[in-house]
């Protein structure tokens, strides 16, 4: 089950076999007072240099999102598209709950990107769903609807496949549907964490897809976050999720570990590059 | 399924709903040169002093294990027990494969022990059980035999199977014996980790005893061990796992990690306690 991405050169494959493909969280307003205020003037250089920061953490893919109160996102979203791709050379996830914002997004992107994201709401499937088709673009699905996030696993499931069939009968292969079981806060429902790793695992064998899950927001609240997150994210890999969302700079390291441990590094080749390059760079092991 | 073991004033219970145990590895001379020449003298001031750390660094049980070329384990065994119920009140696990100095230092201990380890050996499963049910003990049971450790999980399984019920036909109850699946060095074997999560997590669902694991030989050999260890642990724990044998000082904070977001620790009381207690002695945030 292989999803392929692609900037102008350079393609990069999510897969269960290959490493973890890690996607950059950071050009995202949401809770970013700086960045919410450039984005209001119509000001990228953040967005460029978010980019730039993020390359060299080691992030493989960008997801990039510029929602915030008072921005237009069909005006904004392509142009911040087109700031980031004259920076770095990465596929670039196009994050948007308007359709309007990801269809001038995807007429200015160029390669293969993923879309984030289609709900398995009806308005959604339809309008969001229609556009990957004509793209041939890969896109994240949410296991959530019109109602919201179903607390239970298995209300979450059936969304995921709900989605995937919708897709393949519009003729979007499953392998190009990356499937997000929703992460929600830790602090905020305790049995929360136990729901998501259990519609993890079924949507991993059930239905074989790739998935991706916004890794961060877990900690929400709760002190020591890098430690949560990354404890974490190791278990969601370890389950199946392999194309996170996350702040790279802070979490790859939990990821290579991950993937040198479970068969998806071979020779533990990139985990112990990396150990090399933080020990030149004086960085303290964990 | 509770495993209760108790010190001379203190209870323990391992339990899946509870918070992870963490049994300190430190009292043991493998691959320690100090310690090893201490014991082959006789002196138990580093075992003590060991003890002691420990505890203070958050072990709720301590391993105690002499064994080194050279070393009378029948004679040190019990007096290295008595050492550490000296300094501190944690129940003890002892740890030999030596039948004659389990069973010299049951007869020193106060309290209700662990005994590492019963393995699928008929030799060791006729002896040990014995021991364990004449002094009212729990056991590790090793998923291994004569012919070694089969590095396929569905046979690890088959003897965890067999020891649990060789136990109950002795009357030995199966909460009073605990599975270690065998954790191996990764580096040695790719595959290694893979199969033993898999058995980890056959064994949770289809037996349902609690389980250890000696969590730090994962990563023998390879660097930056402490990211590695962690790392895993926290995959280990929420597949099942939930008495390991671990380098305290150092891992703990994963194993908080995990109870937090796993529903183990309610309301994350340990965990927000620990880091505030970390915070106050100026260690780094991970």
């Amino acid at each position: 089950m292989e999803t392929k991405l692609s900037s102008r050169t350079r393609e990069v494959i999510i897969s269960h076999e290959g490493p973890t493909i890690l996607i950059g969280e950071r050009i995202n307003p949401t809770g970013k007072k700086k960045l919410q205020a450039a984005l209001l003037e119509g000001s990228l250089d953040l967005v460029r240099q978010e980019a730039i920061d993020q390359v060299a953490a080691g992030a493989d893919v960008l997801d990039v999102n510029v929602g915030a109160s008072g921005v237009d996102e069909v005006s904004l979203l392509p142009q911040a598209i087109l700031a980031v791709m004259e920076v770095v050379d990465v596929p670039l996830c196009i994050d948007s709950s308007n359709p309007r914002a990801i269809e001038a997004a995807l007429a200015v992107y160029e390669g293969r990107p993923l879309v984030n994201s289609v709900t398995a709401d009806e308005a959604s499937l339809s309008d969001v769903l229609a556009l990957i088709k004509k793209h041939d673009a890969a896109v994240i699905g949410l296991t959530m609807d019109e109602k919201g996030i179903p607390p239970e696993a298995s209300r979450r499931i059936e969304l995921a496949r709900k989605i995937v069939e919708r897709a393949e009968r519009m003729g979007i292969p499953r392998e190009d549907v990356v499937i997000d079981c929703l992460n929600m806060p830790a602090a905020a429902n305790a049995a929360g964490p136990l729901a998501l790793v259990e519609a993890i695992a079924a949507v991993k064998s059930q239905l074989g897809v790739n998935m991706t899950l916004g890794a961060s927001n877990i900690s929400f609240g709760l002190p020591d976050r890098t430690l949560l997150n990354g404890t974490f994210l190791a278990v969601a890999i370890q389950l199946g999720v392999n194309c996170p969302v996350v702040d790279v700079a802070k979490v790859r390291q939990y990821a290579l570990a991950t993937d040198a441990l479970f068969g998806r590094d071979s020779y533990m080749r990139r985990y112990i590059k990396d150990f090399r390059q933080r020990q030149k760079q004086g960085q303290q092991p964990a």
